[in-house]
């Protein structure tokens, strides 16, 4: 009956560095305040002043959170436990491998490398450190995630997936075409296939629990900037079973954001699954056994909408996720949770093989397991 | 002020005559009590017992409905002015043609053929006798179609197409898979291509505004039945422009019916097109100029969901044009809409590519113009 007895309500949150002060750390930046058990505890960048300008303009208190002129001085804060690392694809090795070697869990940007070797390595670092490895694929952590999980697992309603389609689009402006990292071949090489195509495989290897596909071959025609960097693509991935999926990303189309699934029993479509529409509640709609209805002038059942609301935006969810994993190491004794890495290292695999398809010309690549 | 120069309000109806009475005959029979103008002359099956029951089952009336036994005497009735058309695919080059050349305009159901040269045949029977030509593609007719059209040719909402997607199955029971004509390779050879394939390209065509794909890849492993009849299949169609279409279409899996077309300045969503959710209203959803919201945690502006309604459901909207246009010849001498048939022509063509890219292992097929 002692206080001593009772649990503590409000454990030490986890400190989070923020390494480099790119526009996505912004949002990252909002969801450790908005996460309960997080904490910003630094940020790094290549000045002390545009740390001081990022940690102000985002909410962060100046007096407690350490600036740092440097990376490597925020890789050498004792304060940091996880290192949010938002920097360019191209950067990705050496300072994810540098924040592992000092014992830093790692939170990493997609595209998390530029190629699978060199997440490999990123993932070894981290498995020789026994720290947490999770990419920053937001949108895995929205519970309506979740709950579509739930409905393609249960093989009643959907059945065997045999066709996956998906898209992710924006329309970049002029500016974004011209300057951003995004299409630099030394910052992003990867262009619109590592930024975005990036969420699209993802979808893919989610909705078939992490399969990966025997072939993939790129569609033709890819779209590329001057300087060779992938402004729009696509390609269609095989299975051994038969499953197929199809998925285009570019940066030259209007903002689309698709996950079609078609199964034996069931059809799912959403429409915003990188990012919801709005914050706090996010829809998917899913047919089941659907017949045509009498004499074929309709549909028998009609689709349902699912809706799931959610406190939480899907990016504060994350951070949670990823700080309870980092307590659990750190209070339990337990073992950095192998799920995260696996499915990067799957989504870069297949990435991989559909720039390899596309490098050469849209022939069949072989998927490397 | 003579009632003599009042227009007929009541003019003398356009009589159709039902060649066979397939399951989609049942269907179209209603269509033609329902729209304003036609009227069903004559029912035409192999005994006339069975156009009798087709008759009494489906609402016509026995005793002024004429009743043949035989397809030719359906052809020879001078009632009819114009013959639908639901056989076998194998069997419409005989027959459509037969009806041109008795100089009924002709109704004819999808796939119009087993393959564009056999369709040329039937085009130019209806050609040399001045004889309306269409397809029984029912979704061409639904207001929702010509709304949908509206938008896509304002440039400025959806802008230039460059992603369309399409899927159309549904599952077919195991009745269906043994029995149905549709998996016969002597009726309806083409199978889900044929029969429902037909719609994916059809619409995809629609979308560019017929504009002809250069080159037509087939996905791999298409799944065909004992006898090689497709039953699941798809392609990815190539502009030279560098839009891309594509396609998948099964007997086995989910009723689904999308359209997803992305533009450089708006998304469209379509998920019944072929056949409406239900037959008063019906919905497609534009996305145009979509920006994500500050901070990339929604989007801003939201999709916007469309509504259409109609009194009449589209396969009676479909022969209530049909019948127009044959009064049009009839009573003002124009000339038939080169319209339907052109449409008609370009999706066959396509079609054929696809089954030739099949055939080849999918291997690229460029297309016939």
């Amino acid at each position: 009956m002692s206080s001593a007895a009772a649990p503590d309500q409000s454990p030490r949150p986890v400190r989070f560095g923020i390494l480099g002060c790119a526009a996505i750390a912004r949002k990252l930046a909002r969801a450790m305040l908005l996460a309960p058990g997080v904490a910003v505890a630094a940020v790094g960048s290549r000045s002390e002043e545009k740390a001081r300008l990022f940690a102000a303009d985002n909410g962060l208190d100046v007096a407690t959170t350490c600036l740092h002129g440097t990376y490597e001085a925020l890789l050498d804060d004792p304060d940091v436990e996880v290192v949010y690392l938002p920097l360019p694809t191209s950067l990705h090795v050496r300072w994810a491998t540098a924040a592992a070697a000092r014992g830093k869990h790692v939170l990493l940007e997609k595209p998390t490398a530029l190629c699978a070797a060199d997440l490999d390595a990123i993932l070894a670092a981290c498995d020789a450190a026994g720290v947490q490895f999770m990419d920053s694929t937001m949108w895995m952590h929205h519970p309506r995630t979740a709950k579509m999980r739930e409905l393609v697992d249960d093989k009643d309603t959907i059945g065997d997936i045999k066709v996956i389609n998906s898209v992710f689009s924006f329309r970049a402006n002029e500016d974004f075409l011209q300057n951003d990292i995004r299409v630099k071949p030394d910052l992003d090489a990867l262009g619109t296939l590592g930024d975005i195509g990036w969420y699209c495989i993802r979808a893919i290897l989610w909705a078939v629990d992490y399969e990966l596909p025997k072939t993939v071959i790129a569609l033709r025609d890819p779209v590329k900037n001057q300087a060779g960097v992938l402004l729009d693509c696509g390609a269609t991935l095989y299975w051994v079973d038969g499953k197929t999926a199809t998925f285009n990303c570019s940066f030259l189309t209007n903002l689309t954001m698709d996950i079609t699934l078609v199964g034996t029993n069931g059809t799912l479509h959403v429409t915003d699954f990188v990012i919801p529409y709005g914050e706090k509640s996010a829809e998917f709609h899913v047919a089941s056994k659907s017949n045509f209805a009498k004499l074929h002038i309709g549909w028998d059942p009609l689709p349902s909408k699912h809706v799931v609301t959610t406190d939480l935006p899907q990016e504060a969810l994350m951070v949670q996720e990823l700080a309870r994993l980092v307590r659990n190491i750190q209070d339990a004794g337990g073992r950095p949770e192998g799920k995260w890495p696996a499915i990067t290292r799957k989504t870069q695999v297949v990435l991989d093989a559909v720039k390899a398809s596309i490098d050469k010309g849209s022939e069949p690549v072989e998927v490397a397991s």
